[in-house]
């Protein structure tokens, strides 16, 4: 096996902290020719949900080879066990409580091993910071060429995760707002393919109903072609429909929070009352 | 042309999403070997004369040859161009609006191309993110020795931003307060070339009109030349006249944000209401 | 001396200022290849304490021949000296504040220097940011191979700071929060040892005085003892006694901040009214 160079780290630590330093201290001392790229540290916390979906965006776009960690992991200590995921692209290694398998699935996964080997984790294991002292050296063990399979046994029984899908029905599409990013634009989990299923294209108008209101809007190729303050959809930059407001929050303009149901209607389907 | 080695970005992301890392996923797939630095992700959402302003601050210390990177785009997807500019010391690239030239101008501006070669982009261009999909790969292949020409022709009417510059009167100065950063102090657009003019100098008192208020304030050598809690006004690390309190925060003490007018007094020239 | 490769930067600027950048800026114009670590920029303003406490958690991770730069200088353009501290593992350059004692000691400090070679400086010094033009420089020369004593001349009596230490007593231990993580955890300054000084060990039960109450905690082996909600004691990643809430926020739950008092009680040396 070829040696790795990029070692990439998520978690919901924070930049305050000396946690994130410490990992890297770490992965540095074991592999210092690595380059490290920090996805987010931000993930708020304990959540997995949101931590799964920021790695699976930023992870599409790392080359092969590159070593993902990432810890979200309230069940630190406990008898979560540590796990690498070898997929088609990438290894993953992380806590096994799903948060690795929404963008590992998406490479096709080969293998899971379960992280059991004392010689590769640090000589004192704590009990609360497992990135430092467990995923951080068998992230840079990984990316320096030893085998995952020298880490520990293989499992076949990983924790999937259930992500929520959208429904496509025959004149419309029952969503979930999945993120809302730091501008305020809501994403939703409704994919530029979902739309052409009901025959919806950029520039068509759709009905959308969000946190109790119906609006309409139209699917724009950019956000100025709405005016300043006024809201569009947009097919955002993983192929996933948003609502975005030009030059503003759609969050704070409609009132909702990542969770909540979304509802979008082909128009001329149903009688409406258009808010704007 | 010889290989660049440091592409630095700026932008106005923050640090809780993926889109810095997914900038930085896009570079190191193409051009293994650099070095990527973050200026600042935490520019105000579309304030393109702050990012201006932190550019031109930072990309002063850089060495010749490093490419910056620099996206706060309002107008993505819309007519603005996307495009690199060429000076004697580095390469800029991020959208037409200004962004770059406040900092290009201070190195002589030797080029300006557009981005148009589609090879030098992700396959995929999407309609919310060419920080990623267009200004990363072109960064990436300027760093990697590409010539700039090689990525669109170039053009001869780039925006220019007309930023303020202080009106040296008689006996005053009035200026602007240009930045506030992370410790309150109050960045004005006054240089100590500026107050030269009006025979000024470190160590002088000074009558600075600022909220609505008159103070009396010493031009210091050091924030601890005045007791803890109380303003001074000091030559900071740009050389631009700075407004400021010891161990304290002068934007809360003043009440004054960026935006904001600051007029500058020498002493002796103007009857006066001191306050401290 | 052999080429040292990492450089690490500690400071109170936060990250939305460019300051940061541009003293990476300066040091990989001097030395190209070193990789430069963020410990954290989140310290608070003028907080030499709590960036000390940061500075000595991650150093202690990081490989033989690292360079440290830590800058908490409310001091800077002051008497306060410049200094280099030279340890059997690392060099620490900062203000001379007690900043980097607290970690160089754990190291064994074998030389201090003032850094006063104008040689190795930016070749203009401002007024308000030596991070920038004296102790960047000095790190990148110093990471380089300079070897220190080239930078000043040694002195003997740098500010030693003290550092509260706990109070071991008959049947209690009388210590202090010296910290509170973004997660809210409560980390003291009391360690294992201490605990074994009184027969304490994980899995027992003990009394914490704190915050004006009094609680009964167990102390546990993984935050997940203890139902999601409810405080615990544990051993945290640095081998203090942290106090927590499972899957919340302890500096919440108790109302407590850094600089308070805890005191731990073994169980059964004292009448006690319970609280959970």
């Amino acid at each position: 096996m070829h040696k790795h160079s990029i070692i990439t780290l998520l978690s919901d630590f924070g930049l305050r902290d000396s946690y994130v330093a410490e990992m890297k201290a770490v992965i540095l001392s074991i592999f210092p020719n690595v380059q490290i790229v920090d996805i987010s540290h931000e993930v708020r916390k304990f959540d997995i949900r949101m931590g799964a979906f920021l790695l699976a965006r930023a992870a599409q776009f790392f080359p092969k080879g590159t070593v993902h960690v990432a810890v979200v992991d309230p069940g630190v200590g406990t008898e979560r066990r540590p796990i690498i995921v070898e997929t088609e692209k990438s290894f993953y290694v992380g806590p096994d409580n799903g948060l690795l398998m929404l963008s590992a699935q998406r490479e096709n996964i080969r293998h899971v091993y379960v992280i059991e080997n004392r010689k590769y984790m640090l000589r004192c294991i704590s009990r609360t910071f497992h990135g430092r002292d467990i995923f951080a050296p068998a992230a840079a063990y990984l990316a320096s060429g030893i085998p995952p399979s020298e880490l520990g046994p293989e499992i076949y029984d990983p924790i999937m995760p259930q992500f929520a899908k959208p429904k496509v029905l025959k004149n419309s599409i029952k969503g979930e707002i999945i993120y809302v990013d730091d501008f305020g634009n809501l994403v939703t989990n409704i994919t530029d393919f979902d739309l052409k299923l009901l025959e919806i294209e950029e520039g068509d108008n759709i009905i959308v109903e969000l946190g109790g209101e119906e609006v309409l809007l139209k699917i724009c190729k950019a956000y100025g072609e709405v005016q300043t303050g006024m809201p569009l959809a947009i097919i955002g930059s993983c192929n996933f429909l948003e609502i975005s407001v030009n030059q503003g929050n759609a969050s704070k303009f409609f009132g909702v929070k990542d969770g909540e149901e979304i509802i979008v209607y082909k128009l001329g389907n149903r009688l409406l009352r258009v808010e704007a």
